[in-house]
């Protein structure tokens, strides 16, 4: 009777609708029926990313589609910048010098997110500056970048944006378009509420210019192929047909759902959860200016081990939280609202830290992170 | 009540209880739990690929695995063979010349295989080639290359052999250590009988060496990154966890089956689908000295146009095969033997065939394809 639980910030928990789409017998890729799906999902992409421009689904991991980013905008020795705040800001950073990029890298301390204006000195610097990748939602610490007020300053330069979007699209807001967001890279496993093996990526007008310059070498993620292939309803490789068709059914409850109602959702279910790791005497990880409604970091205290604590939760109880990367490894626990959760999940999530942090002989008056998540839920 | 029966050369029929697998909910790829999963997969996968060398599993579809193999290999200005008797051969060229890589292409006419000897001559007469780069099956026309013979003239040289072996791993015999073949590419949508989304490949001590002194860049399908992460009993990027823990399962269902059951069943389904395809008086595409037990290859007669037929099975009947590619296209049909395929599944498509046939106008005896497979059958 043990739950199988996933409150980690990807894979996420799949709706038990996508799980039996997933069981179906698979259909040929090269038919109008699966045509029909693959327009579907690319209209239902679209939607969420909120763009007119064209969204390409690629069979890989998030990774994937941001190497697709950086190999299709720039060629060796181009400039670009990139923002390195968590590991995810890092990955920008050996993508662009694996492909000989001169990358000027911005570094924000782990918590904190980059300014605007820290971007606008480095471009108004070096006009030079082709790209400027950020991170909607660095997984590794919990911190929301203010794209918006980044876009607004990349728009009036030469340079593209490009947003690693793999964890958030879906959970929070990032208007592509309204925003002028050139490049948003997502991934099938976080706020999709799917299986991880498909990649996301949107590019506008600006950055298909450079996608035609790009001297880089690359072939399965070439997106002048995928461009050719998306004009006849079809990939160029043979997709994740199984993937690609739980998509679709996603993307149609999420429209049917409605953005707003989404975000909503998911800001509720962080709400809770910064308020119970509060009661609990705990305090969260992120600068408060930029904390991320995606997943709630919580500082352990002295004496637990993080490690230990994810390992009991997981092993023990059923419940699959994450802990910290790097130098925050065994510090913090990462607490995903991301996927399909509510209210009870994460009052179930609470329970069991609440459980474990008692048995580690960690302080605190039982069921207070409980009752604090309670009165956010009945607000 | 129509079937939905893939006689198409991948994706391929699944088996139910891979279906189920599929549809279970998801686990998180860094547990132990998932980490025995991939620790099972990758045995199994040494099993089937007939190898002691390392195995690694990469989230894509096939091709991504053998962009994983020219650019882990080569680098710009480094020379290579490809062998051009079909579409896939063809895919080898585009791959190398992607990389700067001085290719000399071996044509082979469509429907015939490569001369071992032809490579001999091309290895002998420039000491400089580091890769030769062959498909196991060409599946856009039914033929399977003499591997073991090429392998045996490689193997003497400095340079390394590289098959794409895609299209019938698991179906047809492929001795990757006893032959000496240094790379083998698969991926999950064919012999493994689950859906696209991974891709598979096996590197010797030999093509290590070339791995560490690659120069081309690569990230997501950097082999030393997977190596490393290997050794772990991790990957480097999030995988397709759903597929693996598939691939797992069918696996120990291939092991338990046997690799010569495997190969004999195959052979089987094969040797009937050519009885029945010539008892309708119809011929074969490929040379009869390199026909293969992978998919069979028909000629259309005049009058009957392939992609009508092919249009015709699927969407009316509920049975898809697949029709010819680039010049061949509407001139031949190709219908798979891979997949969890038995004798009523081919009689099944056998019987459609002929039903359509007869609708457009093609003179035979009706039933006389399927006595012919009964023969065959029932020997």
């Amino acid at each position: 009777m043990k739950r199988n639980l996933l409150l980690t910030p990807g894979p996420t928990q799949l709706p038990p609708e996508i799980c039996a789409s997933l069981g179906k017998p698979i259909i040929h890729h090269r038919t109008p029926q699966f045509q029909d799906n693959l327009k579907e999902a690319v209209e239902g992409l679209k939607f969420l990313f909120q763009t007119k421009n064209d969204v390409y689904i690629l069979t890989s991991s998030g990774t994937g589609g941001m190497e697709a980013a950086v190999c299709n905008l720039l060629s060796r020795g181009d400039k670009a910048i990139t923002v390195e705040g968590g590991k995810f800001g890092e990955r920008w950073t050996e993508l662009c010098r694996t492909y000989g990029v001169d990358t000027k890298v911005i570094e924000v301390p782990w918590g904190k997110a980059i300014q605007p204006e820290t971007i606008q000195q480095a471009l108004e610097k070096d006009k030079a500056i082709k790209a400027v990748f950020i991170t909607l939602c660095e997984t590794s610490t919990g911190v929301t970048t203010d794209v918006k007020a980044i876009a607004s300053v990349v728009k009036n330069t030469p340079a593209v944006l490009v947003v690693d979007a793999i964890s958030g699209l879906g959970v929070i807001d990032l208007q592509t378009d309204c925003w002028s967001v050139d490049v948003v890279v997502s991934g099938s496993q976080k706020g999709f509420m799917l299986p991880p093996g498909l990649a996301f990526i949107s590019v506008s007008p600006k950055a298909l210019r450079l996608v035609e310059q790009s001297q880089s070498p690359r072939y399965y993620f070439d997106l002048r192929e995928a461009k050719k292939a998306a004009e006849k309803a079809d990939t160029p490789y043979t997709p994740a047909i199984g993937i690609v068709i739980a998509l679709m059914e996603s993307l149609r409850w999420m429209k049917e759902t409605g953005l707003e109602n989404l975000f909503s959702h998911y800001a509720r279910l962080a709400k809770a959860t910064r308020a119970a790791a509060e009661s609990l005497g705990l305090t969260l990880f992120p600068d408060p200016s930029c904390i991320s409604n995606v997943l709630t970091t919580i500082n352990l205290p002295p004496g637990v081990d993080g490690e230990k604590l994810v390992k009991r939760m997981r092993d023990t109880y059923g419940i699959s939280v994450a802990g910290g990367q790097d130098h925050l490894k065994g510090k913090i626990i990462r607490i995903a609202h991301m996927g399909c959760l509510d209210e009870y999940d994460m009052l179930t999530g609470i329970s069991c830290l609440e459980k474990v942090l008692k048995e580690m002989k960690y302080s605190f008056t039982l069921g207070a992170g409980l009752s604090a998540a309670q009165k956010v839920f009945n607000e």
